[in-house]
Formats: C-alpha cells, sequence, structure tokens
C-alpha cells in the first residue's frame, strides 16, 4: 500500500496535481491573513507559510511568490515596510479563503469578503479586528531564494491576545484562541489538543504538563 | 480583555517565558521527524519549522538553530548533504517528543525513544519506519539569516506515501495519515477538518470541493 515516488516521477506530475502534492507534503501550516496597505487600499491576503525564526528580537518568517496572487501584498510590504499577521478563527475560514481571489490593487479584500479593518495609533498596516490574535511587524531581512521565491521577515513591534489565553510559562493556547490550520492550498482544519509535555530528558521517562 | 504587548514589553519578558510565548505566536506547525545520520549513527530530532518553498522543484525549507540540542542534525545535514522528514503520527507524538532530550553523539534517539529507522536503496539518511509520509532530501540552499538562524532548503529525491491518501487532484489527505501538528514548544495536536475550498473567484460566493 506503500508507493514510492521518485525525483522523476513528480517531474513528470502535471503542473497543478504536483503542486496540489507538494503542498500538502510539508504538513499543517498556519491559516493567517497577511494585513498590508498601499497607503489607500487596506488589502488582505490568506497565507500559510509563516514560519518561527527566533524569539529575541521576535522574528517571523514569510515566504512569497512575487508573481501570484499575493503580489499586491509583497508590492505593499516592500513599499510601506509594514504588515499585520491575524490568527484566523475556524468560524470564518470562509472569509479567510475568499481573500485568495483576484480583486484589483484598489478593490479592498476587507469590504468585499466581510472582514473589518482595524487600526492602532502607531501602526500603520490595518489589523483583521475579528481576529483573536493579532501582530504588527516591521521588515528586518528581505531574501531572494533559489527559486525566485522571497522570504521576508519581520519583527514583532507590538501584538494584540485575548489575555486569558496567556499561561504562567508564556504559552499562549491558540487552540482555545480558535486559530484554524492549513493542508495543501485549501483545506482547512480545527485542532484537539492530544498533550502538553515537560521538557524531555535522556533516560527519563516523558511527562505531560 | 484584549491585551496589547509593545516591543519593549516583548523584551522585558523573562527569556523561558518569551520563548514560549513567541513560538505560540507563528499558529499551528507541522510535526515533523528530522532523520540524519553521521554516517554510523542514525540521529532524529522532532522539528517545526518545515516550511513550503515551491514545487517544481520540489524545495521544503527548515529553520535551524546551531546551538540547541539539534546540533547533531544540523551538523550531519551539513556533512552528508541528505536528510529525511517524516511526519508525525498523532498515535506517537511521545515519542516523538522525547527525541528533544539531550542524548550523546553515538546513541541514536531511534532506539532510545522506540522508533525504527527505515532505509531506501539509493538514500543514505535514515527514515521513520512508523511514519505514513516520508522524504528523502538533499540539500540545495543553505543560507544564514539575520539573528545567526540557519535555513536549509532541501529539493525532495523521494518519497513514500500511503497510496490511498492521494486524491486526483494531487491533494494528498495529511489528515487521515493521522498527521499531527504543534503549537508553541511542546503541544501535541490532532485535527478536525472544516472545509476544502474550491479555486475562490471575486464576486461570486466560495463553493466546498
Amino acid at each position: 500500500m506503500t508507493k514510492q515516488f521518485t525525483h522523476d516521477d513528480i517531474s513528470a506530475m502535471p503542473q497543478r496535481f504536483r503542486a496540489n502534492f507538494i503542498n500538502s507534503l510539508s504538513g499543517f501550516k498556519s491559516a493567517t491573513l497577511l494585513g498590508t496597505t498601499d497607503g489607500t487600499t487596506p488589502n488582505l491576503a490568506v497565507i500559510s507559510s509563516v514560519v518561527h525564526i527566533g524569539a529575541n528580537p521576535p522574528l517571523l518568517g514569510v515566504i512569497m511568490r512575487p508573481h501570484t496572487v499575493t503580489r499586491d501584498s509583497l508590492s505593499n510590504i516592500k513599499q510601506r515596510g509594514v504588515y499585520t499577521l491575524n490568527h484566523i478563527h475556524f468560524e470564518w475560514v470562509d472569509k479567510a479563503h475568499q481573500t485568495s481571489a483576484r480583486y484589483a490593487p484598489d478593490e479592498s479584500e476587507f469590504e468585499a469578503v466581510g472582514l473589518t479593518p482595524q487600526f492602532s495609533e502607531t501602526f500603520e498596516a490595518p489589523y483583521v479586528k475579528e481576529s483573536n490574535i493579532k501582530m504588527g511587524l516591521s521588515v528586518a531581512q528581505h531574501l531572494t531564494l533559489l527559486n525566485n521565491t522571497e522570504m521576508i521577515i519581520g519583527e514583532i513591534q507590538e501584538l494584540f491576545i485575548s489575555e486569558p489565553l496567556l499561561s504562567e510559562d508564556g504559552y499562549l493556547d491558540i487552540e482555545a484562541a480558535g486559530s484554524a490550520c492549513i493542508s495543501g492550498l485549501d483545506s482547512y482544519h480545527k485542532t484537539t489538543r492530544l498533550a502538553q509535555f515537560a521538557y524531555a530528558k535522556a533516560n527519563t521517562p516523558l511527562t505531560k504538563k
């Protein structure tokens, strides 16, 4: 029942099939809305490529393709230097996915899909009011990778969370926040906690927190 | 109930608290075992930083810290140029998490935690036999990021999946495969599908697949 695929098998796949397939292989991914602005129109795009880079300073990375539907977001980030990342709640994954449609640059995805832009006093990029966990970032590093995709690393400048989600040890309960996750290009999931483990030590039985 | 944290608030957090906190913010992450070898001892490390880079060629990225418990894995990857990524099944997240304990370089995490190394005919790095989705990769690009973490981008050379998981359109059902996800540093979750959406179009109601 196990099937092997070689490098040649993957190369021979039809383009759309391969895109769905390879995008499934990286496992579950965070479901995030990327908020940007060109100075006039607030822009929103669903992304699934957020990756932790470091805690001190607080850095998150995002992978973006320059010639896809997120090109307006990328252009806004390059132009203004700031953006927001907002967790997608499992009750409105449909609205979040609808941001992946191709809207004109002067059309706001917020309005088109029915989510609310929110601004803080000190930050230009729009937050998603409905999101329980939202962060404002400024560009710290911009890399072009070997396949011409781009990686934006941002430093968190401010963030907003629902306070009861925060544990004494700093863990933020993103499951209780209702944060969704994504597999492949278009499948959305909610989660159920299996266990939270204590620090693992060699030759000592693992314990739960 | 919403609480704002500024950049200064984050800087002032105790180190361990901040590590837990910032690691929770990137959302749900894939739960993956990284298999490597120094030529003698098969090594296994749980990671949560796999990110999709591209489908053609098939590229995945991993973020690694050079001075942490995964330093043996990183050294093996640099030395041998190859590694495996294996999805963690929700039934053995405890074994997977135990690989994060500090074992001696000549001690195999496979044996210590009770998972089985498996080798293909053409690939030097060890796979996890118990995993339903496993990939063999060779290093395609190696970057040092602004905070001295390292990013390894690998090209998939071969992979093994359970064939019934593969849809006609290329989507691989990683939920049916039992793949787990991670939040923060030590919380493991299983998933429940909310919806899989068709391609979104502007001014057209979103439909499910």
